[in-house]
């Protein structure tokens, strides 16, 4: 077993040792689980870039996690391609050492502080603002679907500081009393602690500043292409295990006298998804390549990727829950919270739209972007 | 304002005054709302075709129904085109009296018991038996996705009492202590009191079977047809309801500087929606005029309906959902509980799957069933 | 047998008798039956609308003859929907004398001379245009893809004759010296005659202009709301010889050890593909029965038919051609040629981007059209 | 560049030079360029894995020969990955001497002679044989959709040499007497001289059975494996010109007072071809990448290639005509060959629905394959 299989192995043995028994837990009850964070954190799975791994390692992370916990695969995106990744490429050496460690290590839980309530996908229309007051930062404003929000230490907050739609700065807020929060409930991904999160005129220190003023519009475009990637490993992780779930009851169920594997519309099912599914890995193998080697057009190519993964994880997983039948309809298969999980795909981190109009915009500008 | 749209308004008054307000009690707390039924049956809205409308006039009610609660729809569908059709179509006049009368004003709850654990749509597999004994029949077994199946006061119940497949018939089972339920917790369609049904030995006495001994095969297959015919209803009322919530949204959400209706790709999913559904729509009237004409080939285009509805609702309903994005994830939108309602439709009365058997044996026996 | 059924039965026998043995001598020919034109006039199937019948009939009429030659339809379409509907809803007694009875009994062709190189679906931007001189109107421009224009006696020609786009007028243009026509060899539903025409400077007499000056926008637009419908009975027809021929061919055809209807996967194209297509069909008796009563609304509806029926019987044909396999590919058979024919539809009056364009104004407009 | 770079660059100056020229003669008078196929082979790009080449440099060297003509592309195939690499796989040393090199030189023309008249892709069925008669073997049988068939020079044919359906042997049979071809004429890649092949008991030396006798089961199998990764080359080349050639009209052409472009429902065709076409394509180097390393799966990855590659590459070559408009469907534009050429591949090497069931009995023995 090299090296990365034994890595992959614990993972594994964690995720279904402690992390299987708290599944319902967590969609039921909308339980965030602090102390998996942690543990992730304790065994190097939470912010991967971090640790020095490939971005393709980083999806193989989430997609395991996902396989048994959408929703902590979630908050492991929030923490460590999100809030993480902003630190881990443009924070300093101190704001590293007091926010991105801790958080690695699962001590401090970090949000990304990005979306608004109105505007959505559209960052250019952001209101929160910040201004210069006494030599502080005084950030004001309203941020929606704040993942973790409700749990946050620490927000990594972006804000207007210019009169242009791309003069965004990026601000570290701790949590405290300038900072409200307020649970909004969701259909799938539950636990996540969800929010909206309300910043009453923060007062925030220079050193608290990540990187250069007005240069956010960059900043934060780096940061979701990392969590764009981040994704696909959520969704290729949920098609993978409800695929597999469909398929262990395809090979025992009867119906009609037969297995319902043996009858050959259902066998087409799993053929299409499973060519669909490994299309989307093979680009993802290759899209991580280009992050690795910071490659020109990385952006574009995740848009592609988070694309098609969104669409085909949800197309396999509605097969899947199809194949289930009634039994897929009620609470207490897997199959019906992964229905439920994985139609956030195609909003989270760029809709589909969103996607679209990035990859055509680049093909305006640079022509169709054939794959090497 | 002919007569059948004062019908209809009156409908559409009593569903905003009385239903509105707890549609969300009903999909939150699960609560089955048992004087809705009753007030719908005061109103005559319970079970059309006893009233003598035609099979249309019961569609747009389900229509109706379901744009403000398909969990409501669904109790009306189980009700009146399940449990009441097989009274209606097969009852003798004492049956009729007693069963289908104060079932139709909402006095007495109905369910049919069909389905069981294992088999799904596979009727013929069916393991619950009845027996004579000492000039009774025995009813025994296991029942599954029993609409309203914790509430119901008496079952409309199908067991074997033969060895052949088809051996089948149809018993009026009251609530009583032979009878065990236990609640089945679904995502979508929730506060419908689905249960596991268990009869343990029920005894029913001679003027409890409903037509004949082992003709069950035959009357199942023609309630059914009913029932697909009134979930195509359901499914229509929810795939509009969802299409005019996500153009309100549309037309009132702004996203980059313009209205989300401004854009092209989003007016396009409005106008291939409305296309699919129209036509979807068309048929249904064509095979609700088959069935007032008790038309020969009225299974099979009610399976061509029932599936294509199915379908395209599922289709509708999921792209409202994704022009709300986030706002369409989370609880407290109706989109967001419509479209775990939804997807029940292409499962329950016979799965997408079941739907292309009944329509490929037809062909393979009368050839393609092109509509005149 | 009635009446109506006895006119489709003479309209069969004649298809079957003289049109089938020069379907292949058509398409491979390129060749124009301009016999055919004439004995469809003959017969009355030339111009339906013409002679009373419905509009249903019309549509049912270029059914059946698309079922044999989808060339011949289109001819069908081009002479009595879209010229001849032209002068028969807009002509004066005289003009419908002159042209529009000659037409109807096939002694006369007469082209719609619309589409023009640039521009496409877009008649806005017309560049010919007709101007006064000398107590006449003087025709010039360059019209493109016109449908039988290399043998029109008469063309039915659009011209600008004022400044805004709407400025349109529409005249009675006899083939003569002044017209140039170069034949455009295409895919498919070859045989049409298809070509550029240009009018140099061609001289038209006042009686000759048909309907109001300038008010053809709104003619125009009626006449391809007819012509919408009719090509929706083209692709009805087309889709459903392909299915007869495909369902014949899986049903005498073996492959591993069973006739090809014998597998599911197959069968279940045959079940979506009659489903699909039964809701278009129904869709087009509910649309044909609007123009019947001239329903305001009929432009948006027969858009969304058009936009469906073509994009059904595209699939529909695919299917087919795929059931066949590499003797659908063959050269020969009807399903290669209905695989050619059947592509224009999605682009002939209007492409399926057109139809949705108007579908969404519609939208933006009135609301969502649900069909009552 | 690198000498890969250099050699696609010489292969592209070939085709621009001396192909693109006859590309609409070879379609359109349905010529086969014997002489482009001996310049191919002078090049070194007749037979690739034959000159060391790798797997993926085989795809993409059919990618760029499709770009510009799918029928020599389809004759490469022929030439090169099914007839030729029967020989380089399973070939003794005479037998690659004798043929295989002057395949590979484009001296000799070779076609594999696989399928039947009825059978098509299920192989066990075959009638034709071989029998052993005074020490040799004679072969009798009658072959379809040959590829090259009217214009090899050798047939390398398989044949039944035993009583069940997996006695296959292979033989290597010169034109000659006993060889009767008749021309099959198709849709699309025309002027690849597809043919029907019947062997009127051709005497077979022993020298020309290729490998083991009875083993061709297996040979056969090996040699469509490579064939399917070859014919998605074809597809991926055709769906990019396709794409490309859309693109330049779409920024060339106006409508309604707007590029093309412009309207943001065409952008988003674009974009999702884009997306789905780079996942086929990081799948084909992924499975490229198996042939190379001849891992124990190849044969179902390249089954899933296979079917996504074709249904992708027909999906953009459709969008693509659409965008076209008119212009499309007219004779002379690439696009309408294409659309033509493009259909082939659902079909051709095992159709949509054979790589499904290789797929899901692949499934069925070993589980369902997640790419690593």
């Amino acid at each position: 077993m090299s090296e990365k299989e034994l890595f992959i192995q614990s993972l594994r043995e964690f995720l279904s040792r402690d992390v299987e028994k708290v599944v319902n837990k967590i969609d039921k009850d909308d339980y965030y689980p602090r102390d998996l964070v942690r543990k992730l954190g304790e065994l190097g799975f939470l912010i991967p870039l971090n640790s020095g791994l490939s971005h393709y390692d980083m999806l193989i992370i989430l997609e395991e996690i996902a396989k048994v916990s959408g929703s902590l695969a979630l908050i492991v995106d929030a923490q460590g391609e999100l809030a993480g990744e902003m630190l881990r490429l443009y924070g300093d050496v101190s704001q590293r050492r007091n926010f991105l460690e801790p958080m690695s290590k699962g001590e401090m839980i970090g949000s990304f502080a990005l979306t608004e309530p109105t505007g959505g996908s559209d960052i250019g229309s952001m209101k929160t603002f910040a201004e210069r007051r006494d030599g502080l930062w005084v950030v004001k404003g309203h941020k929606m679907w704040i993942t973790q929000g409700l749990y946050a230490d620490v927000f990594i907050t972006v804000a207007k500081t210019g009169s242009s739609r791309k003069d965004l700065s990026v601000f570290i807020i701790p949590k405290g009393e300038c900072v409200e929060t307020r649970k909004i409930e969701v259909m799938g991904n539950r636990g996540t602690g969800t929010a909206e999160v309300i910043f009453h005129e923060c007062k925030v220190q220079n050193e608290h500043v990540i990187g250069e003023v007005n240069n956010g519009w960059e900043m934060v475009n780096s940061v979701l292409e990392v969590g764009r990637l981040a994704i696909t490993g959520i969704g290729i992780g949920l098609a993978e295990v409800a695929l597999e779930e469909a398929y262990k009851w395809a090979k025992s169920r009867q119906a009609f006298g037969n297995y319902i594997y043996d009858f050959q519309g259902i066998k087409w099912y799993f053929a299409d998804s499973i060519a669909k599914l490994n299309a989307v890995k093979a680009l993802a193998k290759e899209v991580s390549k280009m992050f690795d080697e910071k490659a020109k057009d990385k952006g574009t190519y995740v848009a592609m990727l988070k694309l098609l993964s969104a669409i085909v994880a949800n197309e396999i997983v509605d097969v899947s829950l199809q194949i289930f039948g009634g039994m897929g309809y009620a609470k207490g298969s897997n199959i019906e919270r992964i229905y439920r999980d994985v139609r956030l795909l195609r909003i989270g981190e760029g809709t589909d739209e969103v996607q679209r109009h990035i990859i055509a915009k680049y093909i305006e500008q640079y022509g169709i972007p054939f794959l090497a």
